[in-house]
C-alpha cells in the first residue's frame, strides 16, 4: 500500500452493541445506557462510547485496510460530536505515510454521519504490517 | 479534582471478553482469536486488542474517576508492548492540568503489568466534566 491509498467503511451501532460493549469494558457512564439521565445533558440521548466508535478503526485496520497481520501501534482520536445508535456513519481511512524499513504507515481515520456529512472523531493510526508496508 | 490528583484501578481480560469485543466491533483479526496464526507472529499467542485496552480508560474516566458525568474530548494511544488475558495489569491516572474555564483536564493514562512492571500502552486523555473540573 502507498500513501494516498483510501478506503471507506460504513456502519451503525445498534444500543444492544453499546450494552455489550459497557459489559465487556466496565464503562456503565449513564450517559450511554440510561435515556433518562442523557436527557438531563446537552446531548438529549444516550450517546455511543467514543472508545466504541474507535473500535471500527481497529476492526477495519485489523480485517480490511490493510487488513490480517496489522498491529496497532499507534491511535490518536478526537471525539468531536457525540454519536448515537441506529445512525449511518461511515468510517474513512488515507495513508498518510508509509516508512518500509519499519513496515508502518500513517493512517488518517475519520468517521462522518452520513447523512450530516459531519466528522464526529478524527485521528491518526501508525500500523505495522509486514505483508502491506 | 486538581492537578496531580491520581488514580490506580486493577483489571484484567478473560478470552471470553476478547471474543465479544470482537464481535462487537467486527474486528476479528485472527492476532487476538487464533491461537495457531498468533504462534507464528513475535507475541507467540493470542493478543488483546489494543482498543480493549484502552477501554478500562473509558471505564475508569466514565464511572470512577472522575466518574458520572465526563464526556471524552480527546484520547492519545500507544501500545508499547503487547496485552494478554488472564494476565494482571494496573491502569493509573495523574491530573496533568485543569481548565476552570471549560470544565476540562488533561488525565494521563498508563497500563503496566502488575509483575513485571512493564509499561503496555500510554496515552493522554481530555475529558470534560462540569461537576469536577
Amino acid at each position: 500500500m502507498n500513501t494516498g491509498d483510501h478506503y471507506q467503511y460504513p456502519f451503525q451501532f445498534t444500543q444492544e452493541e453499546v450494552i455489550r460493549f459497557a459489559e465487556v469494558s466496565g464503562d456503565n457512564n449513564p450517559l450511554h445506557l440510561d435515556a433518562e439521565f442523557a436527557a438531563t445533558t446537552p446531548f438529549k440521548k444516550p450517546i455511543i462510547h467514543g472508545i466504541l466508535g474507535a473500535s471500527i478503526f481497529s476492526n477495519v485496520i485489523g480485517t480490511k485496510f490493510p487488513g490480517a497481520g496489522s498491529v496497532y501501534v499507534k491511535q490518536s482520536l478526537e471525539f468531536l460530536r457525540p454519536m448515537f445508535v441506529e445512525v449511518a456513519y461511515e468510517a474513512r481511512f488515507e495513508v498518510l505515510s508509509v516508512n518500509v524499513e519499519k513496515h508502518t504507515a500513517e493512517i488518517s481515520t475519520e468517521i462522518y454521519d452520513i447523512q450530516t456529512k459531519k466528522l464526529t472523531t478524527r485521528g491518526v493510526a501508525v500500523v505495522m504490517n509486514k505483508e502491506h508496508f
